[in-house]
């Protein structure tokens, strides 16, 4: 999966994967005077979720912004906001493809930026309003590109295309099946696309939209073309907006894995607990002792699921739930869906003390305030039982 | 905006209109078992909406829904609970042209009704779903259709389109600018679009998706093309079905009109509701005497205000309202969207009985029992106010 042999912890062993967001437009088809870019969803600017999505991949390097001028510094305090990292924000040009070849320059010259950054093998270009982006499909767009030289992911068209005649009436129809609708994210060799945008006219920086058509007509290369996933959508109008909403808010509430660390005296209530949840929700079980296994949860994660309730009766709960809590950090995950931790202590002691409980509890408390700042949600949960 | 000078009330001085709605389709590109068209949107199937956008239209004879075989109950049934009107359902093919063909030969042929429907002079052809069509396109396609033999509503591409070559690259790429996404509604005259079906090819039947470019190839018919708005998506993935309740829900709740009818003395109370409203939703609002005025009511409705609080202090609320019900039932808005009507009763007297209240109360619940069979849903609120 992982397109380069050198990950960023290891040093650059081989030139880095660069990104660059274009998220300049002003987003007049989705009305409104906000750019659909900085539309907040869940209370999150959509850029954010897209800004996640390419960080939270260890092997991109830099992820570029380009916003238009007046939004600079909007861009600048979601960044700091959402603590956002490796991000530059660029200043963009009046068109597109003016903002992404300005994108492209802080590898190249000094214009944009204090200091020129890396430059990259190859660059990811990948839309701001397109947030559900996957490592797959991002890591299938570079390794063509390596290959061919450019690479775009594409999708099956939803509407017949047609062509007008001038007189406002059907002149031909095109046959769906011989064309697709070319969608992002789209990779290049950098001195593929760069060489392209310094070749390319006034008429195409103005006029044109597409990428890729600008490394065939001034690099002579046919990019490979990659089929997407229906997640690759683009948010144009409010209803797309709608639809992110309700897709990050499916993501919290799909599944939920159970880890059960308790004793077989107290066995039957966890199982109880996973019934009464089957019945609503798609569960994972699964024992305290295969949730240190790694790849067993490595295996969870990769099916989508981000939520756990961990039940257990040790004197201390969260001391059990590291473990879990640094694979999560090191997947990354946390960085583009919020992770839901529930902690369910179990009290099978014989006195049991209201004030050690409150104890317990207050841990979780000061444990849940920290985890927050990194997209994990804990709740705790005391059960005497007896 | 009538396409036609006779209206349905006045009996059908010139030939009718119909709509053919194929919704045979097995939505598999939505995942999940339920075809698309019969997925619940806020609790009722999604075929049912756009059946309604059918039928609050007068001047639409008859519309036939066309699913597949073992749809056939289904969509009855969904007639049934719904209370749709002019409905008639006919057995799909197995392919999307040959459900419109069959769909059309209920006006030609015995072969799916067991008596034949009266051939209409012009076809409607949309899609069962797109449950957000407006009259206005509706009868810009039928107009155009009339005049031209065939019409369709297009929009503007979202994505470019590519074409690839055989070994999955780039081709080449079409202008966008020159290129549009054949939505629906369509329009024909029945005998083009019929004759088009008669003689197109089983490979047509089997392979196309397009009834333009049928009338053009089998009628020599360039098909009108007109621009539609952005309410003509078609719900395709999951995340339209997201967006097309969010849709719905949101016009439920956009804007309010109050309507004032209490004497001068308790005023002061009116205006206090207004602008305590004003400050959270778009509000309209005009006096009990203007709200008997049938045009000005009509222009509220037609900027899609779909909810009402009718302040009054006279005895019985539910008189001074049933003039605004009646509207309501004349235009079928309450077909398509949920109408809220918000009944502020002001109790002015100066001795106070509780008992004359609740007497109201129980008035208007019976009234809101009864209305809320026709998708008007009235709400009773008694002030006392001194």
């Amino acid at each position: 999966m992982e397109p380069s042999s050198g990950s960023r912890d290891d040093g650059p062993a081989v030139p880095p994967v660069a990104a660059v967001l274009p998220a300049g437009g002003s987003g007049e088809r989705l009305g409104g005077a906000t750019p659909k870019q900085f539309c907040a969803v869940q209370g999150r600017p959509l850029v954010s979720y897209t800004v996640r999505a390419m960080e939270r991949i260890g092997w991109i390097s830099d992820i570029i912004v380009v916003v238009s001028p007046e939004n600079i510094e909007t861009m600048k305090s979601i960044i700091e906001k959402y603590g956002h990292k490796r991000v530059t924000v660029v200043k963009g040009g009046i068109t597109r493809h003016r903002s992404i070849f300005n994108g492209l320059k802080v590898f190249a010259e000094n214009e944009f930026s204090d200091h020129l950054l890396q430059k990259p093998e190859v660059v990811i270009i990948h839309d701001a309003v397109r947030p559900f982006v996957e490592e797959d499909i991002l890591s299938k767009v570079v390794m063509a590109a390596k290959e061919h030289g450019a690479a775009g992911a594409i999708r099956p068209l939803v509407s017949t295309v047609i062509a007008s005649a001038a007189d406002g009436c059907l002149d031909h129809s095109l046959e769906r099946a011989r064309y697709r609708a070319s969608e992002m994210p789209q990779a290049f060799l950098f001195d593929i696309i760069y060489e392209a945008y310094q070749q390319c006219t006034d008429y195409d920086l103005d006029y044109g939209t597409e990428c890729l058509h600008l490394a065939l007509k001034y690099c002579k290369t046919n990019a490979k073309l990659i089929e997407g996933t229906a997640d690759l959508w683009k948010v144009t109008y409010k209803r797309d907006l709608y639809a992110a909403e309700s897709i990050i808010k499916d993501n919290l509430s799909q599944q939920v894995c159970v880890i059960n660390d308790v004793k077989e005296v107290v066995a039957q209530a966890g199982s109880l607990l996973r019934e009464s949840l089957q019945s609503q929700i798609k569960v994972e079980a699964m024992s305290a002792s295969l949730s240190k296994n790694d790849s067993h949860l490595q295996n969870i994660l990769s099916g989508h699921c981000y939520n756990f309730v961990c039940v257990n009766d040790k004197k201390c709960a969260i001391q059990e739930t590291q473990q879990l809590v640094d694979v999560l950090e090191k997947s990354n995950i946390p960085l583009l869906y919020p992770v839901v931790l529930i902690l369910v202590h179990l009290d099978v002691s014989e006195n049991i003390s209201f004030s050690i409980g409150m104890e317990e509890l207050t841990r979780i408390k000061k444990f849940a305030r920290e985890l927050k700042k990194k997209n994990i949600l804990v709740y705790g949960l005391l059960i005497q039982y007896k």
